[in-house]
C-alpha cells in the first residue's frame, strides 16, 4: 500500500494532473476556424436560440460534472476543495477510460448546502449530468434531493447509489452460493452515512427485508434522539428499529454484515455468532471492518472488501461510468430506482458461476460499463 | 458567409461539440488504477492538505475556465447560456490548439452580477485562470474588477483586453507605415462597450493621446447624463470630453477611426473628412462599420476588419491563448497593464515590414502565441 502512495505522488507530479481537454474538430486553417468559431458558429448559436436542442451541437450532452465540496473525501474527511481535486480528476479520467463519457471536476470552495445547490444549478447548462462526490452526510441527501427536483438532467451521488448498486449486485450472487432466499435474511448494515442509507433503501427496494442499521451511536432506532432526517426516514422504510441496542447485539444470527464505516469494528467472536454461511462485506477503506483472513477464520463463508488486493472487490467503477453512459445516451432526466435495480442485476449476471471468491466482476471487466448502460437505457425507453 | 453558417451547423451536429476530455495517465490495469485513483491518490490529497501546492499535482495549473452568462454573445446579443455554449467550446478548443492550454466552458444560468462573482469564486479551485467571455457591459467591468481583487489567479475579460491588445498591435504597425507619431494623433473610437472602454484605456496607457469616444448617444462627454460607471471613468483618464457632439462632428481631421460598434455607421463622406492617410479599423462583425472597399475608395490608407476574408484581420485568437499560456506558466496572479502593452508590442514585432495590407500577423501565425506568452512571462519575472 505504501508503495502506491509514493508512486501515486510521483505519477501526479510527472503528469501534472490526470485529464486534458482536446479539440475534436479540425482547427488547421482559416476555413476550419470559420466553421468551428467565428463567423460560422453564430448560426449554431441561433439554431439553439430558436429552440433546437443545445445537446445536439455541444459537448454538454456527453459531459458530466464531478462535483464536490471536499467535505468527505475518501477516508480522509473534510480536506477541502483543493486537496480533493486529485480524486475528482481521477474520477473524470475513469469516466472516459471506462465508458467514453466526458467528465470534468468541479471542486467547490463552499460547504453551504443552499450555495452548492444554487451553484450547481447555475453551471448546469454546460453539462448533461451531475455526479455528486465526497459530500458529507447528511448534507449530501438534501443537496441530491433538491438538485434532482430542480434540474432536468440526471443527478447521482455516487457514494450513495454507486456503492449501493455494487453491494446489491454482490449480494445477489452471494445468495446464489449460500442458497438462501432474500426474504429470509437478517441483514446488518454498520454505518449510517451516505453509503449505509442508500444501501438500506436499495435493498428494501429490491425486495430484501428491512435491515438492522448500526453506527457508532448504536442501532438506528426509535431509542435514538440524535438521528438526522435521512436516518429518520430509514425508520419508516428500511430499518428494524423497534429494539434498542448496537452492533454487538444485532449481529447474533445475522446472515449478512455490510460494513460501510471504519476499520476494525467487527470481531471474530461476532462473526462466530452470525448465522450459518455468513456473508461479510467489510467495505471500509483502506482498513476493512474486519481483516478478511480473520473473517474467514471465524467462519465467514463469503467475504468482500473495497480493496484490490483481496477477492470480491466492491468498486464503484463497475457502476458509475455505465450509469451515466446509459442515462446520457437515452436522454433520461433522472436515475430512477428501477434503473439502479436493473443495473445491479445486469452487473451480477456478468458472473456466470459465482463462487465464494468470485461474486462480482473485476473492476476491469470490459463488459461492465456496457451492460450497466444497457440496463439503464432499457428502463429509460420503457418509461417513454 | 452563408456557406460557413450551414457548414458550421453540420460540423457541430457531426462532432456533437468541439472538445473532449481525455485521461492523460495510464489506466489499463489494477496497478494503474491504484496509482491514479484509490488507494494511492489519498497520499496526493494529503500532500496538498499538508500545504503542498495543489497546482503541482492537478490539471488546475494549466486549465482556464471560459466563463459566460450568455448576455452579449458575438453580435447576437443576450442569447443565454445554452445558446452561447458553441462559442465557449470553440474558445476552449482554440486555447488548446493554439497554446496548449486546457480550457473548459462554464456557461452560467444567471445574469446577476453578485451571483456570477460568487459562483466564479466558488469554482476557482479547479482552475488556474478565468477567461470572462461575452458578458455584457457595464456588468462585465464590475465582475472583472471584483474577481481580480478577490481571486489569486489571473482573470481576463477577453472581449475587453484581448481586443485592445490586438488593436494596439495593429496600430503600432499602422503608424510605422503612415509615419505619424502616436502623440500627434486624433483618435476616434466608436463604441463604448467592453471593447471600446478597454481600447481607450490601453491606448492611453501606451502613451497615445486621449481619444474621442462616441456611441449611439453621441460623444462620451460631460454633456451626457446616461453614462455608466465605466464610461464615467473614461472622462477622467482617457477621453476628450470637453465638447458636445457625436461621430459626425469629431471625425473631422481624425487620423484613426476604431469601430467596435455595429455595421454601416461610418460613411464614405466621413472618411473623406479624416486627416491625411487615414487609418480605419472597422471591427464590427460580421458587418463592419464601413465596407472596406468603400473605405478605401474614400481615401482610407489602411483598413482593418474583424473578418477573415479581408486583409488585416483583428482577431483575438492572436492574443488570448498566449496571454494565458504565459500567465499560467509563470504563475502570475494578475494580468497587468504592462503585460498587455508588452504583448501588443511583441505581436506587432512579428510583422517585419508592415504594409497597408499587412499590419498584423495572420491568426494562424505559429509564433504569435509564443511571443505573447514570452512577453507576459518576462513581465511576470521582473515583478518577482
Amino acid at each position: 500500500m505504501s508503495d502506491y502512495f509514493q508512486e501515486s505522488i510521483e505519477l501526479h507530479k510527472k503528469y501534472k494532473g490526470k485529464i486534458s481537454i482536446e479539440p475534436k474538430v479540425p482547427l488547421k486553417n482559416k476555413e476550419d476556424l470559420s466553421k468551428a468559431y467565428s463567423p460560422g458558429v453564430a448560426a449554431v448559436c441561433q439554431e439553439i436560440k430558436k429552440g433546437e436542442n443545445p445537446k445536439e451541437f455541444t459537448t454538454a450532452k456527453n459531459t458530466v460534472a464531478v462535483v464536490t465540496d471536499g467535505s468527505a473525501v475518501l477516508g480522509l474527511g473534510n480536506i477541502g476543495p483543493e486537496a480533493s481535486l486529485p480524486v475528482m480528476e481521477g474520477k473524470a479520467a475513469l469516466f472516459k477510460a471506462f465508458a467514453g463519457v466526458d467528465a470534468f471536476p468541479i471542486a467547490l470552495d463552499t460547504q453551504d448546502t443552499e450555495e452548492i445547490i444554487k451553484i450547481v444549478k447555475a453551471i448546469a447548462p454546460t453539462f448533461g449530468g451531475i455526479n455528486l462526490e465526497d459530500i458529507s452526510a447528511p448534507r449530501c441527501f438534501e443537496i441530491e434531493k433538491r438538485l434532482i427536483q430542480e434540474l432536468d438532467i440526471p443527478v447521482f451521488h455516487d457514494d450513495q447509489h454507486g456503492t449501493a448498486i455494487v453491494v446489491l449486485a454482490g449480494l445477489i450472487n452471494a445468495l446464489k452460493i449460500v442458497k438462501k432466499k432474500k426474504e429470509d435474511l437478517k441483514i446488518v448494515i454498520n454505518g449510517s452515512g451516505a453509503a449505509g442509507v442508500a444501501i438500506a433503501k436499495l435493498l428494501t427496494d429490491a425486495g430484501f427485508p428491512k435491515s438492522y442499521i448500526t453506527d457508532s451511536g448504536g442501532l438506528v432506532s426509535e431509542c435514538r434522539d440524535d438521528l438526522n432526517e435521512a436516518q429518520k426516514e430509514l425508520l419508516a422504510c428500511c430499518s428494524i428499529s423497534s429494539i434498542c441496542g448496537g452492533l454487538n447485539e444485532v449481529i447474533d444470527g445475522a446472515d449478512v454484515f455490510i460494513g460501510v464505516s471504519v476499520g476494525n469494528v467487527l470481531t471474530k467472536e461476532q462473526v462466530k455468532r452470525m448465522a450459518d454461511s455468513p456473508i461479510v462485506f467489510a467495505l471500509a477503506n483502506p482498513i476493512p471492518e474486519i481483516d478478511p483472513q480473520d473473517a474467514k477464520e471465524a467462519g465467514a463463508f463469503i467475504v468482500a472488501t473495497g480493496r484490490s488486493d483481496y477477492p470480491n472487490q466492491i468498486n464503484n467503477v463497475l457502476v458509475f461510468p455505465g450509469i451515466f453512459k446509459g442515462a446520457l445516451s437515452s436522454g433520461a432526466k433522472k436515475i430512477t430506482t428501477e434503473m439502479k435495480l436493473k443495473a445491479a442485476e445486469a452487473l451480477a449476471s456478468l458472473v456466470e458461476s459465482p463462487t465464494p471468491d468470485n461474486i462480482i466482476p473485476d473492476p476491469f471487466n470490459r463488459q461492465a460499463p456496457d451492460v450497466v448502460a444497457s440496463a439503464v437505457e432499457k428502463v429509460a425507453k420503457t418509461k417513454e
